[in-house]
């Protein structure tokens, strides 16, 4: 077997997997990123933790992390969560460390892609997916190659508008899908949903665990938990068949810890999509919850990985 | 020189033009479809047509029709303009009697083709295009191919939604983009602009010729006539917009009979899309009017033709 790591470098931690032919992580390391968020200190650290994995030698490394990429050069141009860090040759430095050949992806790229090749998408070589977390991203796959578009901007679809008159984003725009479909929105719908109770309050307070709870109080029977759920699921559907329209693709993925709620926002997000799309255009359309969960972008990096090498 | 012909059949009209290697028309014929539109009646007029152009034989024709293809049978599954069609093989039948390869495009599909390679996109490889006609219709280009999707029916770019709760669609959706932005619908605009006033009135039954008088009102300082193209402006840079998220794509070409008044959509079309995307996304975006007029169709599909023999 050619032993293939998989890395996934997040803002807080850095996780990683030893992957098998068929895609299957076989062994698991996660460190935190540490107190040196510079160039040199992530390299080592992502060194540390794949030799951990492969201590014979990884023949191939694939990394996600967020940020605008220059996959040719396997460069980081910038990144949210390391804001220190320009142009950045993390796949050059890290090569030369291990001896092996690394490439880079972007982690909402990496995580949809694992999840269509490697999980919820069966081996799907079309599919459009969203990651729903703090915000929300967006991958397209196209013929089993992911989807850049002309300076690997692509896929930015957390920011196609649900509401021309919506709540302000970071973009510019006003209205934008993940401003209600990502945590830091749903956040501000319950915010506002129950202004005087402390107990809705406080939970709104947890960004991490409020969806969670949000899905708790929806499965004792809240109204207004689900009322807030069917929103996001109506902001959900009007995009997936906005992207139905432009791609004929059957297969939708939803990943990140937001889909964690697919439950109580999914049925909403199906009746909006079929309401909103030409009929002829849905047959076979499928709508499912990514199956490898914190696993996806590190999966979808071995993958590319591995397909780099020939594998 | 390799003869190769372009045939557009438009739902009252075919046309048809002897397309030199440089993409230029350098003859064209025009017919009426005639009062028999069955399968038979029509091979035969673009048969006739297709001779008259090229009477010592076509090396290749590229045929643009409205309507949902069949690409590898050169099949016609079904039409908006001849509804007695059914999976009909013009490629087959019309390449029997004219003893040439025959292609078939989407009508769309074609003139954004066309536009891209041939025409107003100066030889762009990454293009999405409208067609602003009665309707709106769109084409995605990428990496010089149209981009057709799993079953053949992306780019629906008339169906984006830019109001949620706007005008009802045939497609089922409320306040798809063409209900505002289509001929159809920005006669519609104007019906509502101006209820009482027997000119505006009578300017928007004539469906036809509606939008050009429009046109004229607005450049004679009329203020109605002004707001109504900013409202198509504005419905065209939220699409536009989104579809930068999802393409990252810098050239985007606006064709068909509507796009004749750019003048006065434009400039408003151009404050929206700025307003709603990522500013590192909008360098070096550009939004052109097609150049090819009433051609754009038939020369694409000669292009298409074209590359389909190898020429």
């Amino acid at each position: 077997m050619k032993r293939v790591v998989g890395v996934d470098i997040g803002g807080t931690r850095i996780k990683a997997g030893l992957i098998d032919d068929a895609g299957s992580v076989i062994a698991r390391v996660s460190l935190t990123v540490g107190a040196d968020r510079g160039e040199e200190a992530v390299v080592a650290r992502v060194a540390e933790i794949v030799r951990a994995l492969a201590p014979g030698g990884a023949a191939a490394v694939g990394v996600a992390v967020a940020g605008v990429l220059d996959h040719a050069s396997a460069t980081v141009a910038e990144s949210p969560n390391f804001p220190a860090w320009r142009d950045f040759a993390l796949g050059r430095r890290l090569g030369e460390r291990l001896g092996a050949n690394v490439c880079l992806e972007n982690d909402a790229n990496a995580a949809i892609f694992g999840e269509a090749l490697a999980g919820a998408g069966q081996g799907a070589t079309h599919c459009v997916g969203l990651t729903l977390g703090t915000g929300v991203g967006g991958a397209i796959i196209i013929g089993g190659e992911i989807y850049r578009g002309e300076r690997g901007m692509a896929g930015e679809l957390g920011h196609l508008t649900v509401d021309p008159d919506g709540r302000p984003c970071n973009c510019g725009n006003h209205g934008c899908l993940e401003r209600y479909a990502g945590a830091v929105g749903i956040v501000e719908t319950m915010r506002a949903a129950r202004p005087h109770d402390p107990e809705w309050q406080a939970a709104a307070a947890d960004r991490d665990g409020a969806v969670a709870w949000l899905a708790e109080r929806a499965a004792a029977g809240d109204a207004t938990a689900r009322d807030i759920f069917g929103g996001v699921g109506d902001a959900l559907g009007l995009v997936l068949a906005g992207l139905l329209h432009v791609f004929d693709t059957r297969t939708f993925i939803l990943c990140g810890g937001v889909s964690g709620a697919f439950e109580w926002f999914g049925p909403t997000l199906r009746q909006t999509l079929a309401r909103r799309s030409f009929r002829s255009m849905q047959a076979g359309v499928t709508v499912v919850r990514g199956v490898l969960g914190d696993d996806a972008a590190l999966v979808g990096a071995s993958v590319l990985a591995r397909r780099r090498m020939g594998g």
